[in-house]
């Protein structure tokens, strides 16, 4: 999407094309550096790090980190050397895994003097791919922002609400919740965001909002409390939200907080969307409230707040009694029943397990065959 | 309630007998410091500038406040010119316009030269009348916790949500909703509290985590995007907030963010208890969320967060995008259809016009006088 009016991606091969580039995301919102990766050592710390974020971003990077490697030496024994160095960076991210194992074993099936050309193709078609789902997932979520805009007077703003970053910073491009947002700006429809601050991390606060702001759609930042009292009153015409992980029956595991507002929703008859890509539906699972383990992270997310000071300098600040412990629970579950649909890159279901099917037929058979 | 082992009320009468003490809470939680006021303009000061806050305190403070000024001068230009002087700090707080009230009215019935001892007098008894009445919201609730407790295994803790801060700080001593958790606490009950942060001031994160702290309640701070997560996995075994109005049908205006708390609760079957003192029921109200306007506050609560830096210092760091536009509302309505019952000085009702008016007989005659 755009910075300001460039188009930009979160990652790209440097004019040299020998490198790539990504946006320095530990930077925003206060600053907008991009950062030139020139190795495998550097892409294994963009991830560890978090300069990139994001499932796809994650996958994207740790498969040119594996060409920048190949770049250097293509041996198996390199190629075994970039994947245990770049799974290990994170080693619970799903996209991380699959993207170095889609890696390795097209790489190891070719002679090593292949090796280098393939993986810079073949990381290429992974960001590739990520942008074209995403596509597809903002033209199906459009369709949804056109039904909720057609309820309203002609040329009323629509107002929607999301919750953390499923934006194009979390991806190569597009966003997955965002995806459809910046497909109906585009498209000139008067639509107006509600950016959740989304505590402990804030990356509504500060990545969607500085995205949103950045290509120029219109927003606003509330705390994580209000969303409920914006539905109560009619300031809301629809929510959409991304996902980490989809059960096979519909349930929806994301950033801590989604629950509250897919509760606020359904009490107040608001539309509750979910963006995600086919690939994260874990078909494995049941019951998400159940079976998904909820990672329980560092307190000082939620004690320390980091921001800039007056003079500039981005500081941390203690901010709760000192003493008291905090809890911090990454994400939380919403059950299907409180998901109006599923938004994928194949089109709108209801959140159920026929829903699904019908997207993903070819899982029937699988399923048969359990 | 104690700090540290030391009781204390949040405003007190120092030992020269002729001025007040409080406790600096702009200071909280980082530095507990009290101050001495000597004047009506340092009483004006002290509601103005929130070194006391809470709908009770400030009420006694503003009682204190005639009385400092009485000692200085009691003529009926005085008495006029303290109740407009004080009333101005927060025109539109209700207990601070209902305590300016009932001192210029008793203290206009007597003589100049009874005035100061009368008014000394009558601003003790309005604070020591808060005091009773929280004691008494104490005993009720408590009750409440017991019965919560006995359903688990004996001895296992009992889990309670706060949102916000509805405790001693915020009244002369006991508070509403944490009165019945001290009195648990106090008696012996193994409990736990789970404090909302309660963005964007924070009361949860620095004045409840702080008097919880500081009187050896056992607590734990959360992002108020958490307690869903919690209570759906059987984390919760009971909420209590406080409410800053309650209209006759016994929806409850509270601070930001109550109203997704009281979902989650509905959603899992953990009990939603509000405590009040009844004088702030509003009887003319039958709708809360369509009759009670919502503040809409400063942004740069949400933009801006106030911490103490590595350093000691006590800085504020933006914490959005930059250029992004913050909404900030300070209360949202709870429906009644919520909340499990009402918990007044007056005992337990359900939270409906026939509960209240269990407890408030004398309203229906009002009532039918209408």
């Amino acid at each position: 999407m755009k910075v300001d009016g460039t188009p930009y991606r979160t990652i790209w091969v440097a004019k040299d094309g020998r490198s790539v580039e990504i946006i320095d995301q530990t930077r925003l919102p206060h600053e907008f550096a991009t950062l030139r990766l020139t190795s495998l050592g550097e892409a294994a710390h963009a991830i560890k790090s978090m300069q990139v974020r994001g499932a796809p971003l994650i996958g994207a990077t740790a498969a040119y980190g594996v060409a920048l490697a190949m770049r250097d030496g293509a041996s198996d024994a390199a190629l075994g050397q970039a994947y245990d160095r770049l799974l290990e960076t994170r080693p619970t991210a799903i996209n991380l895994r699959w993207a170095l194992d889609d890696m390795r074993q097209r790489l190891k099936a070719l002679a090593p003097s292949e090796r280098m050309a393939a993986s810079w193709r073949r990381a290429a078609e992974i960001a590739d791919e990520d942008v074209a789902i995403n596509h597809a997932i903002g033209q199906h979520g459009l369709g949804l922002i056109r039904t909720a805009a057609a309820k309203k007077p002609k040329g009323a703003v629509t107002n929607i609400l999301t919750h953390c970053n499923a934006g194009w910073l979390a991806t190569v491009d597009w966003g997955t919740a965002l995806a459809p947002i910046y497909m109906a700006h585009d498209a000139g429809l008067p639509i107006h965001v509600w950016v959740d601050e989304t505590r402990p991390r804030n990356q509504g606060a500060s990545l969607t909002a500085w995205e949103l702001g950045r290509h120029g759609v219109p927003h606003t930042v509330i705390v994580d409390n209000a969303g409920g009292h914006l539905m109560q009153h009619g300031e809301v015409d629809l929510c959409i939200v991304g996902t980490d992980r989809t059960t096979a029956t519909g349930d929806v595991c994301n950033k801590i907080g989604t629950y509250l507002k897919a509760l606020a929703a359904k009490d107040n008859g608001v539309p509750f969307y979910v963006a995600l890509p086919g690939p994260t539906i874990d078909w494995t699972l049941e019951d998400g409230v159940r079976d998904i383990p909820i990672e329980e992270r560092d307190p000082a997310e939620v004690t320390r707040m980091t921001g800039r000071a007056g003079d500039g300098r981005i500081v941390g600040v203690d901010i709760t009694a000192p003493g008291s412990k905090a809890a911090n629970y990454g994400f939380d579950v919403t059950p299907a029943r409180l998901v109006t649909a599923l938004v994928t890159e194949r089109g709108v279901a209801p959140a159920t397990r026929e829903g699904l099917l019908s997207l993903y037929p070819e899982r029937k058979a699988a399923a048969a065959g359990d």
